[in-house]
């Protein structure tokens, strides 16, 4: 049996019962050492099997491997278990175990969600995803900058309010920057936006401004973006994009 | 105090911990009333506000009354707070109170996320979400046919994997089938797509089938959809969107 799990933002309490049972039922817990390291105070009697950054793929053969040998395994991502996370990688692997008659049984496989950054982040910043939005992950290891490049130009014009995950790392200092550019090809620089560094988690810390302000702020893979759509407005010191309610008297 | 809480798909163990604190703070618990049903098992001895549909300005109003007159109030959204919820309305509103000079003191308001969705219905249906995607809403209560249709067909031309929420109701039969079109001018019929009714909740039902059929699917606005993008397949019949890792041996 394999759970693949959604940690949530990082807080123990926002992490839901259901991942909790889940890790509680599981022999082995397999997982990002930074994910690994929020579980060993309520979890250190587990085995405990903590792996480094872009090592995705040899953590879904081992998870694998260590269920088919008869334990109940969790594989835990930040988040949600799905938005980036290790689902994927988890059912590819799976399917290509299957294609290679590795083993006679199916592994039974479990998703939990939790919840992801765009939500915790939002959270934080006020009310931003009320309306259709976007979710871009600024990194290239993956997908070639090109393609995030043009589906930022598209979200612009679609005015979709947009989330950018990992928007910057030690190697894409000037991403951010090329993406607000992307972004101001359609709109405004003086739109809202904000971030949120360890959005519900020890150290968080966030900063709303304008987009034409955004693109030089010195972020970092633990940080959120949100930018605004055309509507989206400063209320009471906080991002809300209004969904259209006739709010009596507002300023909308 | 004002809570204004994301009580996730609707499964109690799905509930966040900090959820389920704020909602026992609370004297007096404020929704719609399918979510505040939810409640009355665990929070039967709070008093109960329930509202019915299209009510949520009127709903903001009476929590921040509440609130005014002293009491703790709990704001509650099903999935999460911020995503379509009533995070936006709620600071809409206080945002009018503030400027009427209605009150002396602020009130404190706490935005407590759920899991939205988007990452419930990824769950049941596989991992769709591993790559970028866009969430726009069918619903025409708000917001004009015409930008929903401009988003989603700028949503296809990004290869963006696309999630609807409140695919079709009543009065708007049609809707889902209007939607696959504009989505398939830029994407194969072919694609992955998937349904799912009450993700998370009781009576939880799912279907799998290609993006070609999909207009044809009787929904409601307890469905959430889910179309892949041009790299999402089917594996061990689930729906899958590479990231992009390299899976040795994989048919990707």
């Amino acid at each position: 049996m394999i759970f693949i799990i959604g940690l949530g933002p990082g807080r123990e309490d926002e992490m839901t019962p259901r991942a909790l049972e889940a890790l509680e039922r599981s022999d082995v817990i397999v997982g990002y050492k930074a994910y690994i390291d929020l579980l060993v105070s309520s979890f250190g009697h587990k085995k405990l099997i903590p792996s480094a950054m872009k090592q995705e793929v040899e953590r879904c053969r081992q998870a694998a491997e260590l269920a088919l040998a008869g334990n109940n395994v969790a594989l835990v991502s930040g988040g949600d278990a799905g938005v980036y996370g290790m689902a994927g990688p988890m059912l590819e692997v799976l399917d290509t175990l299957e294609a290679q008659d590795y083993h006679d049984k199916k592994l039974e496989v479990e998703i939990i969600p939790g919840i992801t950054s765009a939500c915790s982040a939002a959270a934080v910043l006020g009310a931003p995803l009320t309306h259709d939005f976007a979710v871009v992950s600024l990194s290239d290891l993956l997908t070639p900058w090109k393609l995030i490049e043009k589906r930022l130009t598209l979200a612009a014009e679609a005015d979709f309010v947009i989330c950018l995950y990992n928007p910057a790392s030690r190697n894409r200092k000037d991403y951010l920057k090329k993406a607000c550019e992307a972004v101001m090809t359609a709109r405004n620089g003086s739109t809202p936006s904000g971030w949120v560094r360890n959005a519900g988690r020890n150290g968080q810390t966030h900063k709303i401004l304008p987009l034409s302000e955004l693109k030089d702020e010195e972020l970092d893979m633990f940080c959120t973006v949100i930018i605004g759509n055309s509507g989206t407005r400063m209320l009471g010191g906080r991002m809300v994009t209004p969904r259209g309610y006739k709010v009596q008297g507002s300023t909308q």
